[in-house]
């Protein structure tokens, strides 16, 4: 068993000038603690000690629902897309509050994922009892060892990201990312839904994913100035397709938790059915066009705000030189697999965050109105 | 065959300072007509003349997309809730622009139900013949006859709402919300998942509608006011659970559509883990409390908001005089059976959206860059 040790000195600032930009900054530690002794790449095996549904109970299973909230909602969408693409299971992702009171269909095949950083979320907490009384199999995904959905869920996950101090969750969601991919994984190689070399494919660049993401930590001095000269503005837009629109959902709500502009996101191709009335000339809008085969499409919707004389911000995969042409601003990504690409893409996007709430001198590490753990209802 | 003509008269303003307040104004006869010829009360039937499904092909049916756009897609959100209740078939609901390109798991146990207004939006066309491709059955809900929609469906069944000239979508929404009734009652009734009570509670009520729809038209003057109060903010938040979530997407988005103030919907559970740091002194808040078995838990939601000190307008069902004391306006909407309080709220947020536009001098039926059916990608 593979542990990881944190002790009082860990949980300080070390340098950083706030929490968030020091559990950014460790992310590249927190997905290689998450990844060891889990990827075996020689025996193409994913090791997960605690989770101990066995290949008989898993080809049982019809559905799987995904429960969290906020952050760890948004990895649930995320996850969705993985495991359906991989294990071929049909998967509903849920907001816990709304989950625990709309009676979903639950039985004894039904598998439902938790997930919560702390462990403590009071809604997640309530769907994981709900589903435990309808014979379902819980999984948990957390970062706190022992927390109460870790100790009643029937298998556990651990995200071994350190502790999370600041009220914006950052390592904790780019973990979760990566645990639902070894779960998807897992289950998939079991199943018999992934090629060899699938798998391979997607092991090799998990394994990756530490240096790729140190290298766009080195690239922060260029998101920081995207964000300052953008930190002023009432309202901003993000926007993407499949995977990106996932990533936008997580990125405008790290603006908006930390910097008080007014930031949505949006699936591209909606944009037509309503919300293009509200860009006009100096708008921002967040661009993520990281997922090769849904390019064309995105860029066509990068026009359309263009057309309206949005500002763009557009996030794109290392070597893309066609979005140049189309947006004001480009950073690019560290090429890796499509399905990992969101657990890369969100690093700027929560540097820009950051370095926006910065800006704007609000209590980044405090949020107005916000708790870490939504412990009561 | 009950048939509803048009002509050229009925698509003029009619004394309507715009054809988005005559659309509203139009639904109580919009309602009837979606009704008349469909429900017999007598035999505890729908009567669904181009829906010719059997029985027997239904119960081989194991999951159910609705995919459709914009204003359609929130339609499908409501609908995803009452078709699981009554029929106990899981369903999933999903933005076309995102459904074609993500590669769904269908089959012909699948049936897919296509909801567009003008039968024409180019994604929901396109997911319509990938269903199709696939060998799942399609039921369209469409407004218009001999719609490319309507043409290409296996079944369809028509909302009598009327032509819909306005850029905003009013009508359209509220029949869509009645013909997804009125398919979930039918459905029900053939796989045995409804008593006749409840049957007969859900179309009695259906027949009441047109009614209370008219008696919601006589307050016009009273939300007029509170739209005219707040339309020169610049955000505005609108929360609920359960269905209430449902029409508060529709509420937001058509808000944002016509009079550009930046409207988002929340599941109320969810804003504790971030978008409370929005809300400031005077931050206003539509709050849909209509569902009685939620009340409580969305009352609370509604206390977290006034400790910030934001303005809440409340929204209940008749008669809840708890609201009143933690809410600074409330708008009372008749009781009706719970699933179909969707279709009576919406009349309401719709006038405001109006009011407050008109407030704003924007161009009400051509909001800026928006066109009434989408028919390119």
């Amino acid at each position: 068993v593979f542990e990881v040790k944190w002790d009082a000195i860990a949980a300080e600032k070390g340098g950083y000038a706030h929490f968030m930009l020091k559990e950014i900054h460790e992310q590249p530690r927190a997905f290689k603690d998450t990844l060891t002794g889990r990827l075996n790449l020689e025996k193409h095996e994913v090791k997960l000690d605690d989770i101990k549904i066995t290949r008989n109970e898993l080809e049982k299973i019809e559905k799987i629902f995904i429960v969290a909230c906020g952050t760890a909602y948004h990895a649930g969408v995320v996850g969705k897309y993985i495991i359906e693409k991989l294990c071929k299971i049909p998967v509903e992702v849920d907001i816990a509050s709304e989950f625990r009171y709309r009676e979903p269909m639950m039985d004894e095949n039904t598998l439902v994922i938790i997930i919560s950083q702390s462990g403590e979320t009071a809604d997640t907490l309530a769907a994981l009892r709900e589903a435990k009384n309808k014979g379902s199999r819980v999984i948990a995904i957390t970062n706190v060892v022992g927390s109460s959905v870790a100790r009643e869920a029937d298998d556990v996950l651990y995200t071994w990201a350190g502790p999370e101090i600041a009220v914006a969750s950052t390592k904790a969601y780019s973990t979760q990312l990566i645990a639902l991919t070894l779960i998807a994984l897992r289950f998939a190689k079991e199943l018999g839904t992934i090629s060899h070399e699938l798998f391979d494919e997607v092991a090799v660049e998990l394994k990756k994913l530490p240096e790729k993401a140190d290298l766009l930590l080195t690239k922060e001095e260029e998101i920081k100035k995207l964000a300052e000269r953008y930190s002023q503005v009432e309202h901003l837009f993000y926007i993407g397709r499949g995977l990106d629109y996932a990533v936008a959902l997580e990125g405008a709500l790290k603006l908006k938790e930390i910097s008080y502009i007014h930031a949505e996101a949006y699936a591209a191709g909606e944009l037509k059915h309503g919300t293009l009335a509200l860009i006009v000339n100096g708008t921002p809008v967040i661009a993520l066009a990281t997922q090769e085969h849904l390019f064309e499409k995105t860029l066509s919707n990068i026009k359309e705000v263009k057309a309206r004389e949005a500002v763009v911000i557009g996030f794109a995969k290392e070597g893309n030189e066609e979005i140049k042409k189309s947006v004001d601003h480009v950073f690019y990504i560290p090429k890796t697999h499509p399905m990992l690409m969101p657990i890369l893409t969100v690093i700027p996007l929560q540097l820009f965050a950051y370095h926006a709430a910065v800006a704007r001198g609000t209590d980044v590490d405090k949020p107005r109105n916000l708790a870490k753990s939504v412990t009561v209802e």
